[in-house]
């Protein structure tokens, strides 16, 4: 292998190139799965630790050791550059991220100045010890979408039916398209700055989009991604959101090279419906928790079949690694995933 | 109009024949956005409610006064067919239906025997004194889907990932299919007992069937959803789940007339998903109540729009009215799908 990430197996597949096998990482590898990283994150609260570079690293390369993946993934959070440019906001356990004052008027916009280098120096110069270390393994940057940051934002917190947000978004789009140009500018800039840092792919997570109708997702939402996108450039870019089987297209027209399908899309519809564009997924996370592991190697190689008719296909799960899932099931995963696929 | 509900707009339409204009109605319909609706239920708990029958005949009856929708739906819960035969449950405001002893061994199967007349008289009652009161409006009766009642009994009450229930699925397929086939029986037969007492059209609510993937819902559940409609004759079958893009000709082919959709897919790609059937739906909810009436508007008429290619067009929410609805609006919305349709 190469010693150039650029030219690894995850950012050739990512490229829509052959490749000797199917790369395989996971989305929330590093976390609670992990006795390491729960003994790791013992005592430190999440948002303080994103901004801690020996841990962010550390947690970084634990399931990198662990499960043997084709990719690391920055430990991190979508709110993190919000908290950058100090919005006040907080993780809490068990609810996600609170907002103090949420987001709803001209003047609430204020608290969203643009993001600089400064505000998140820790996390680039865990970037930077990552890369060192990994070597030719490479490091995935991220950043949350405008419209799920929004959502938060805009509700205060977690919510199920996002009223608030869309209040905002049918009601005043001038306020609504103010809000997420700043966002994406602040996301894109930070997703860049990870670049600079030296990541090899970057991932753009629309956590909620799968609430929208796709005529709402074209019209109000699909140019914000595609502006976080854009500022971006030289290196593979992967959007990916939950329950958006009818919104895999835009995804991809928002400027991606790879669209990351949840576990409800058979990849190969999947494939069909993303154009000349590689595919990432999806085996449900909550099978490799709850099944049997005969039944977890026919899944996964289920996913790996469908995965064939695509551009180009990297394995992951169609969703976060969940907290209750055994680390040595998704360790096996791996295995399956190269050993199936190795020419 | 003919005085037999049988022949009305709305049973026409579900079955496919053509209609002078649209019919419409709204899954909970009958519920908290009707101020009459929180006046007459204060102070009686959800499921001795779904057994009053001037209660039930009542508040069924709210909706088709204020809106001037083309079907009445029944008022009762997918869970009342599991009380009436003394499974020990209960349902929780704010939280949902909460088991006391939840299901995961062939021995907690005994709680469920097979539902007979005597155990929901009160709500054939109900039923009956509905029909007499509509006259040439259809009632519509229901029921929970095998997979999502499974899926709270399973995990004691409602659920995220729905781990508990797929353990038991990929686990113990044995027990599995009896726990669904049980299932499958009892509330078949509760749906056979509305249309005896009278209902027009039956719709099965699969809630959580989204969860799943196509290949799981083909071999893991498809046949017990099947088994529940096989009970009933004689009357249109509708079949709906809320993120069940990939699932809907699954559905279809498990004995429905017409396939509900939830707002996440445009009428017309669900049309062509579910072969030769008519399709329900499907303005998002939440739209409703967040976007001024011009927002709602243009979106009614596109669902009535993209509706046209379907074999047949019921115009509903795609998922449950929300409690924050204004009433007014909905009104406004049974209008517009009328007035434009009308020949």
């Amino acid at each position: 292998m190469s010693p150039n990430p650029a030219d690894s197996v995850f950012v050739r597949a990512c490229r829509g190139e052959p490749t000797p096998y199917t790369p395989v990482w996971f989305m929330r590898q590093a976390g609670r799965a992990l006795p390491e990283y729960r003994a790791l994150r013992e005592g430190s609260p999440m948002l303080p630790s994103c901004f801690r570079p020996e841990l962010v690293t550390e947690i970084t390369l634990q399931p990198v050791r662990r499960y043997g993946v084709d990719a690391a993934i920055l430990f991190s959070d979508i709110v993190v550059p919000l908290k950058a440019i100090d919005v006040d906001l907080d993780i809490v356990p068990g609810t996600g991220p609170v907002i103090a004052r949420p987001i709803r008027t001209w003047e609430d916009l204020e608290q969203l100045r643009p993001l600089e280098q400064g505000d998140v120096e820790p996390v680039l110069q865990a970037v930077k010890e990552l890369v060192a270390e990994l070597g030719p393994k490479p490091l995935i940057g991220f950043c949350g979408a405008p419209f799920t940051l929004a959502s938060y934002l805009v509700e205060g917190g977690p919510s199920r039916e996002h009223l608030k947000t869309k209040a905002l978004m049918y009601g005043d789009p001038e306020l609504w398209g103010a809000l997420l140009t700043r966002l994406a500018d602040i996301t894109g800039e930070f997703l860049r700055l990870q670049v600079e840092a030296g990541v090899s792919v970057v991932q753009v997570f629309d956590s909620w989009a799968g609430t929208l109708t796709p005529q709402d997702y074209r019209q109000r939402v699909l140019r914000h991604s595609a502006r976080v996108l854009a500022h971006v450039e030289g290196v593979p870019k992967i959007h990916f959101g939950v329950g958006t089987g009818e919104l895999l297209g835009l995804m991809g027209e928002a400027g991606a090279d790879v669209v990351g399908v949840d576990w409800r899309v058979p990849l190969d519809l999947a494939a069909g419906r993303v154009g000349d564009r590689a595919v990432q997924g999806n085996l449900d996370p909550a099978l490799v928790v709850a099944a049997p592991w005969e039944t977890v190697e026919a899944a996964t190689l289920d996913v790996l079949a469908r995965g064939r008719v695509a551009k180009g296909h990297i394995f992951n799960l169609g969703h976060g690694v969940l907290p209750d899932t055994d680390p040595d099931v998704l360790e096996r995963v791996v295995e399956l995933v190269h050993d199936t696929t190795r020419g």
